[in-house]
Order: C-alpha cells, then structure tokens, then sequence
C-alpha cells in the first residue's frame, strides 16, 4: 500500500567505531529517508555508540517493515541491537495498580486529553478499588487478587500472565503496584515493565519510603521511575525529582506532597519511554531527553 | 555596664504544655526585650514544644549573661533545654580540610567578604596543599597528619584536640575532611560539628559517593550538609540539595558539578547553625529557615 | 453547648511594639487554648507585626463565636487588623473554569480523594465544555457566557455576581478561567479571589504566556498563584514554581509541561490561603510555610 | 607536520534538507575522523538545521586548518552557516568586572583548578577595587574609569576597544560589570560577549533587579546568562536558574543569595559557550546540553 509518508524511528547500539554515524544516515536518506530528530551518543568507557533517529519516508513505496528488512544487513555488519518503531502504531499499555489512585487518575486524565498517545487493553488490580475509575474512561478491568501464600500466589501470576498475553502490551506500568513483580514476568517484558517507586533511590527501598525518609530526617523527598527486574527497586533509572520538605510534615504530608512528584516523574518517564528516548546500557540508561 | 541595646537569641526545647509562649513571652517583655524574630514548633507525635527567639533588650542596665541567670529559674519549671546567644559575640569556627578547596575557598571568600560573619581561630588539615592559600587570608594553619596505624593515627587526633581547644571554637567544620572524626570529639563538640558529605543521604554513605551515583545510574546527585555523630554519615541532617546530571557526565564532570552544590549546602546549612536555627530533635533536625 | 475541644486559627497583624507576643499568648492561655502553631514576623521597614496561632480550647464552656468577642477589647488595643477561623466550619469554595480542564480536574480528585478539604458550592464557566466532569463530581455547574459587547458582558458579570452571592464562598479560585474579573468583584471579595497565571510573574502578563516565553527563548517556565486585583497579574504573588524547558520544545510541549507546574502551584497556593497561612501587606504576601 | 591525533569542533546550520547527516558524517569518516560526540537539531518551523560534533582525526597528515579548507566546498553547497575549533588552542577570555567580585573570584578560583580551561589575557574594570584579587592570580589588570559625560565615555570604551584588540579574546565576559557595553563592541564581537544579569529574565531588566525582585513580592528569584546585543538584557538566553526566596529575605538577604545563583548559571553558561554547545538562532539559542 501506498502512502504519502511514514515515521519510524529507529534506536539502537552497537560497539563503537569511525563512520557509524555515516552510513546509517547514508543508508536512511539512500531510502528516502529525511531525518527529523536525531541523538547519538558515544560511550568512551564501554566504546558502545547509541543512536536514535526519527525518520520520515517520503514519497516512498517502502513500508516501515521493507525498511527494516533493509536495514537488517547493515545492522548485522555493525553488530547493531536495534529496533524500529512505526509511529503510525499506537503502543499499547497494560497498568497495574493496588488502592492507590493518583498515579492512575493523573495518566487516564492525560491519556483522555491526548497529552499521551498510547492505547490501554486493559487495567489489572489485586483490589477492587480503582473499579469505578478505570470503567468511567470506558477500559477493561481486572481483578487478580494476590494471596499471600506461595503457591495461591504463583498462580495469581499465571492468571495475570495470561490477562497480558491477552492483551498484547508493549509496555507494562506499575502506577502504585504495591506487589512484587515475578521475575519470569520481569524476564518475559524486560525493559518494558516501568514502575514508580515512591522515593529518590536508592535511598529508602522496598515499603513504606515515607516511613523511612520521616525516620531518617531527610529535606527532600522524592521518586523514581525505572525498569522493574529481579531485584527489588534496582533497575535502570528512567527518571527522578525532588519536592523540599519541612520539619513540621507528617508523613501524610510527605504522602500528599509525594503524589505530585510521583505523577510526573511516572508521567515524564513513560514519555521518555514510549518516545523511545531511553536505552538500557548494562544497569544505566542512555536518556536523550 | 551600660549599653544602649543588646541584641539576644534564645533558643530552647521543653515538654509541650499549655502557656509555654505567654509565660516566655511575658518573661522578656517584662525585662525590657523586643522580640525581632520568633519561631515555634509544636511536635505532636513526641509532644515537645522548640522555640527561637531574637531579643533586643531595649534600655536596660540588663546584661546578657545577667538575663540569662534570671530566665534560668522560668527555664528550670519548664524543664526546658535552652541556650542563649549575646550577638555581640562572633561566633569562632575552626575548618578541617584535607585536599580538596572548594569548599574552603568558597568559605573563605564569603567569609572575608562578610556575608559569613564569624572568627576563624585556625584550620586543620592532614595535608599541606591548602596551606598557601588558608595564609592569604592570614589564618593559621596547622597540618597534623593521620597516619593509618592505629596508635599513630590516635595520638594524631590528640594532638587535634588540643588544638581544637586552644581555638576554643563554638563550631568545628568539615569542609571535605577525608578522615573519620573520632567518636570521642564528636561527643565532646555533640551537635556542633558540621561535616559536608557529597551525596543525598542516605544515598551513598562512605567514600567516593560520586563514583557510587554514577554505578547505580542515578539522575540527580546531591550534597548533605548534617552535624558528625559517632555513626558515620548518619548525624541529624541540616541541609540538602540536589542537581540534575546525564549519561553523558564522566565521573569528573558530576564531581564539578557537585562543587557548587556542596558550597552552597554547607554554606546554607553553617548559616542556619549560626543563626542558631537549627535544633536537634533525635536524630532529626527542626529547622528555623 | 459545650464541646470537648474547638480548634480555631487567630490570624492577625499589627504596628509592631514591645509585648504583642506576652499579651495574645496569654490572653490565649487565660482563656484554656493551648497553642498548637506558631509563627510570626516582624516587618522591620514597615515596623509591622504578623501572627498566625493554631488553638485548641481545652474543656471550656467558650465558643468560637464567644472567644472572637472576648478577643475583640485586645485586638482593639493592639490596632490589629485579625480573622478568627473556626476549623469545625470546612471553607466554601466557587471554582471559575473555561475550556482548559487540568487545573479543574486537579483541584477536583485531589478534593474528593480528601486531600483538600472544603465545599464547592457550584462551577461557574463562560463555556459548557467541563460540565460533565464537574456533575460527574455531583458538583453543581453554571453556564454564564461572557460576551464580548460591554454591555452584555456587564450584565454576565451582573449574573455571575448573584451565582457567587448565593453559593456564600470563602474563597473564589479561578481555575484557568480565560476572563478578566471584574473590578468590582475583585474589591468584594478582596484578597479571597485566587488566580493561577501560566508564567513566572511578571514575565509574561496577559495572554498566551507560553507564546511568550517561546518567542523570548527563556530556559525555565513557570507558574503564579496570585491574588486578584484591579491590575491585570499584578496582585499579590502566593506561590511560585518553575520547570526547565529545552530548545526542542514546542510551544505545544510547553503548555502541556506548564499543566504540571500550573496544578501543584495553584494546588500548593490555595491550601496555603486555605490554612491561612497568607497575610496579605501592601502588593506582598506573608507565607508562613 | 604530522601528530598523533588532532581534536576538533564542527558547529554548523543550514537550511534543512534530505541527507545532510549523511553527507556531513560521511565527509568526516573519509577524511578519517572519528566522531565522539554529535548533536543534531532540526528546526520544523524555520526548517533549520544545526549540527554539532566532537571530531578526532586519528592517524592523518590533516592539520585542523586544512580539514577546514577541504570542508569548505561542502558546507558552500549546504549553505551552511558554519565554524571549526581545534581543541589544541586554548580560547583566550577578556573579563569585565566593576566592584562586586563574586563572580569573579568564582571563575578565577575555578580556572586556576583547572574546571575551567582558558587563557585570561587581561581582566578591565571601571574601578581600581579588584585590582589586588587579580593580580593574586598573576592576570594583568586594566583600570578604565567610565565617565558620565558621553564624550568622554566614548573615550573611554575607544580605550576599551583597543586593550580588548591587543588582547585577541574569543570571547568577553561581563561578570557583574555595572556599564552598558556599547552597541559597536556588541557587533564587533556578536554572539561572543557573554553577560550574567541578576534576575530571571525577560523579569526586572535593568538596573537593581534585586530591589525590583523585592518590591514585585516574587517567591523565586533568579539569574540569566546571555549574550549581549544593542538592546539591554535583550540578548539570546544562554542559561537561567532560580532560588526561592522568603517574605524575610531582606534585599540583602536576596543579593547574598543571588550570588550563588548568578556564579553557577554564568559558569555553566560560559562552560556551554565555550564548548560549542550554544548555537544562535534568530533571538534563541540551541543549547546542546
């Protein structure tokens, strides 16, 4: 099929070495390609080069497939782990909540006025709770409690990887899943599983960060998005801020004031994310923001 | 002595009751005090009520230690924790340093410039290399060495000791000392030494916290400025700040940036000290600001 | 009728003089309240004295009501200018909104999730667009277009005046209300009728900040929440934020940054106001934060 | 003569077309240089294109001045807009100050361990005050008084003109220098005279933004870095930041607090300039951060 013009883009890495940079654009405007963004960066420690292009197709009767297909022996010859996004494609995303509702509020608002494209099969809980919410914007939800028994709860997880598998996500969010994600399930979507952990890591992992920060006395509180894997709240860091706070907060004030940096740090991320602006590299991440 | 005006701080923590502020405040207007400035904390969840107060006795042949032996016995009912401050006094800091300048050069400038207004009765390093440029400012420098060994490195402190009370200080400072300060000095200065430490704690406790932030990846670092307690790194906090870095910084380019935080934290969190608006609470600090 | 305890907030200013603090703090304690917040300033150029006093009246037979009159003879002296706030009364709030939703929907989940607390009377808008998410809210919602002609604008105005009369509102917030209020309203509910501006006051008074801010090629935008006036974004500034923009950002990308800092402003600016803890002097505002 | 390798900076825009990456990139690899750092934008709405790259020319008898002739025809035939730096050449700094010398001791401290790496031909000043400051650095001091009177002012920067000659700076930086540099100056030197102003601008241009930022009532107060034009504190925005302030801050609260601000942004501002990451375009700047 014909068309007047497609975006890609096009992201990936690969070892270092003189002229990447030439024949990978060479290679994009040879196919017709203008290139509308474009990031690179060259890591001196590991000698790995990092790119990131947006592609516009013109006039052209190559579909973005074609040009993968294309690009594939190009990218074999430089070693390249790549990936190529076709913007004409809605990402589609799986949230994950408890009984906490700011950070879904704050992305199924942003989500209905379009500040974020994205499609959402579905919205799965261990509680009830977020119920009325998720249904008022017309999407699917499931309930999967999560005993706390062992087996009860590896099948809770096998019910939950199928509700997934069903519904096909590119990326999967945690907005205040207050469970631990399994790792086969972290395995499974790696680098694709965003969650929001409630404080400036590493400082205060695992439960009740508020807790810990109003122990310790800290003057800043904060929040951290980044990519779920085995080990608990030590993933890539996509993002983090800070709010200030004050000797006389409680910690339902270190709650309240946290939910306005979690929403944005979350919604920031998963911009940045689904924007294709972030490249894990080992434990770090490659953040052309 | 008859002096046109004095000008007071009184600062203080007491058992929560009802009347603490009229019986205070009555207590220094009946004795001729102005109060210029005034701070109050009531923590509910410990029940402890904090005051700070600037007085100005207004035409009185009052002298400060004089309003001090009076308030003793309102302070003594109270059961309150108080201290008094005659302004007319310059407070005196002794600076530890090891290699690293910023923090002293930014110190000494601000100092010498009187935005700090305080005396500096020496500096103490376990080098030579700040000598040059802590005697331009026509301070005493005094290098004492800390050898690794045990004993070497105790008789090294003792030395420190004694210098520390020649100088008779009011307020030691650790402006980037690279050596553990001993438990026993601590004690002896409890909540009068102020050590910088170049990461967001609890973030990053020990040494090379910026090669630490830069293994785990992190967005933002920071700088804590906390009073030395037996606990490596984990005194009451008085002042934090954080910057923003990328994948793109070296190690060298977050210790730069680092810098200006690190000034600016302890030269914040030193004021607030000063200006004695900074009262421990546990292992917490009320902060006046 | 007698309660267990009242909570009541005394906020008050004054030409300063030697005792104001002894003389309410007493009075307040001659009465059984217990001071549960503190804070005061003294103004030194305009020789002015600010107070804000949380109290609760332990086992009296006094009333909020009985308490303001008993105070009335001591503020009387003192020429001070005060309000009493009894905390049992949950404030009244009219939201103004045209067509941009976030601030509104803001405002609206963190009410209903308890994280404000007051009433809303009812949402006036010059457009119909956010009615439904207003009565999803159960929230009563007014239509009253605003034509350009100046006499029937007058007369909407005149409309509008007799909504905002009905619903008795402590406090007005226009919400992203794309009006200018008129004078005479602003003088009826002086220093009670909040605005959030889309700049960093006074960068960029008027419309289209964000076409400003882009076209003057600023590095950080921001937000205002103000008190209205008779001159345009000219009141008394509450809060202030900022959020750091790049050279890649469309004016499209700044608006929906600026939605971020225009929530947690107006958000952080109106639950100040609200626990009063903003004394208006001259076009400045006390904060005691 | 031939040398191991020789570090150079391509900065450059043009009109936007299909393939300049490609040819620009490819031009570079076959003259064997390797590319360490690169930076693209490309403007939709001006169809601009601004380019950036770190270049290392690895075993080759090319000298930088003969990469530069050979480049030329290319970038004739993408009408670019272009410069080439050899990294070999350290770039030579003229500083203006007055009598405010934060910010300059700031860089000079920085400069003299080694964060900032330029040569200082010469510092001018209207005022004999920082004389002694200067010369501790071994940097040649230059006193031009400015009069009032306009001829003699125009004597004076005539004076001015030719010490800056004899001085072959790449670039001025007016760090707190208190006169207007002439609109001539400006033009000779266009896009490399750098000012730091002492207020967030397009806010409190002119003179005693501080007493301006106090008298408005702003909660934030800030600092900008620009280049200088004609038109005052008009000039393309390099870089800003704020700090909060309080109602207690007096103005000299704010000026001491400001320093800190003003000393971060012009160091980071002149550190962006002097690597190339700041391209002009129209009154904005690209600033590959």
């Amino acid at each position: 099929m014909k068309i007047d013009s497609t975006h890609l883009r096009l992201v990936g890495s690969c070892p270092d070495q003189v002229g990447i940079i030439a024949r990978v654009a060479t290679f994009i405007a040879d196919h017709g390609g203008n290139i509308t963004a474009s990031n690179q960066y060259e890591d001196v420690r590991s000698k790995t080069f990092f790119m990131r292009y947006g592609i516009e197709l013109l006039d052209t009767e190559m579909s973005a497939s074609e040009f993968a297909t294309t690009f594939r022996s190009l990218a074999d010859e430089l070693q390249m782990d790549w990936r190529l996004t076709d913007l004409a494609q809605k990402p589609r995303i799986v949230l994950f909540v408890s009984k906490f509702d700011h950070c879904l509020a704050y992305l199924l608002h942003r989500w209905k006025g379009g500040d974020l494209r994205f499609d959402i099969p579905c919205v799965i809980s261990n509680h009830e709770t977020l119920r009325e919410l998720v249904e008022w914007y017309g999407i699917p939800f499931h309930h999967v409690p999560v005993p706390k028994e062992s087996k009860a709860k590896q099948a809770a997880f096998e019910k939950t990887g199928e509700l997934i598998e069903q519904a096909k996500p590119d990326t999967i969010v945690l907005a205040r899943y207050m469970q631990i994600f399994p790792a086969w399930l972290c395995r499974k979507y790696r680098h694709n599983v965003i969650n929001i952990h409630h404080s400036f890591l590493p400082s205060f992992i695992g439960a009740k960060p508020y807790h810990q920060a109003d122990e310790r006395g800290v003057k800043l509180i904060g929040a951290t998005c980044h990519y779920v894997t085995e080990n608990l709240d030590a993933g890539p860091i996509i993002e983090q801020d800070v709010v200030r706070v004050r000797h006389s907060d409680s910690i339902e004030d270190m709650m309240r004031q946290g939910k306005d940096v979690e929403n944005t740090v979350l919604a920031r991320g998963l911009r940045y994310h689904l924007e294709d602006r972030v490249l894990v590299h080992g434990n770090k991440t490659i953040l052309f923001s």
